[in-house]
């Protein structure tokens, strides 16, 4: 997506351990109008899909995801990251490592919020190893629900989680793939 | 507003220590469509004052904050919880305890994306005691920038962090202020 390449050749800076920061428009102050642009993107892609439920993960997701639910007129869950004594003790878990904060997080959705009839579409705003995109894949399926496909902003394709995800025959559409990055600049790989 | 106390009543729970979930909507599944219509109610009571930006906490409030900012067609910024290895260290800090959880956080920004000349508009899910909101008010004088308004869609009248907000000269909006809540339901105050 080019408006999304561009931005991010404007506005992203490259710290090292291959770290992208887009704070200024899409995890920390966020360019509400590139979401909604974002969102037609991954509607477009997924036009022919029937999806009943948008899922995420909190925090930086829920800006895009909300956009895409929107479009798709449909419900958005996000998966939370801790136990938070305000969710119900009736939720699906799963395990995903954060390689951004050096952690293992446990992440939950409500199993009322995530059924077997639900046709899910998992939206996420960076795709590096896949630890998120996997850990909301499971919840998915532990819910026997189905996973219509997995839409990402920002996917680093010099990473696996992308692969990985495709191997298990999922759909992943990312709006920005990265090839490779360092203090010269970003490549982005084009279909 | 009555959309939103309607939405309560039918689905709301409460549940022992005053707790309101409403987690079927506002904060874990998400209605988008009444997030709009949350943030149309808001932009119609702002409406003489300049803002420049909306400003909220990570994660529950990010939905009906990007609603009001794109209605009002400015950036949001939404405030971290934890210091992730992402953030810069040019941050504004603020400590919040948290009621529900049983903790203390610690809230930042950038300092980038808060500045002396921003308008800045809070927004939050929930007012009870008054945490969060306060943190969010100390995070823009911090900044030397003017808090516009709190917009909250949940206030919790029989606690006191409307009232210190208030008295402390604060305009604070909320869409639903319950005066009282026990197993027979919930009685809203009107103004």
């Amino acid at each position: 997506m080019t408006a999304l390449e561009q931005r991010i050749k404007e506005d992203g800076r490259i710290l090292p351990g291959n770290i992208l920061k887009v704070d200024s428009f899409l995890n920390h102050q966020i360019d509400v109008t590139l979401m909604d642009e974002m969102a037609s993107a991954f509607q477009k892609y997924f036009i022919n899909k029937t999806i009943t439920k948008v899922l995420t993960i909190e925090a930086s997701g829920i800006a895009m995801a909300c956009s895409v639910a929107r479009l798709l007129n449909v419900p958005l869950v996000f998966a939370k990251k801790s136990n938070s004594t305000n969710l119900s003790e009736d939720i699906w878990c799963a395990s995903a490592h954060s390689y951004t904060r050096g952690c293992n997080n446990t992440i939950m959705v409500a199993k009322r919020y995530l059924q077997a009839e639900d046709q899910v579409l998992i939206i996420d705003d960076f795709l590096a190893h896949g630890e998120a995109a996997q850990a909301l894949v499971s919840l998915v399926k532990q819910a026997a629900a189905t996973v219509v496909g997995v839409g990402i902003a920002i996917e680093k394709g010099f990473q696996d989680g992308g692969r990985k995800l495709r191997e298990e025959g999922i759909d992943v559409y990312s709006l920005a793939i990265i090839e490779k990055m360092n203090e010269e600049g970003i490549v982005f790989k084009h279909r």
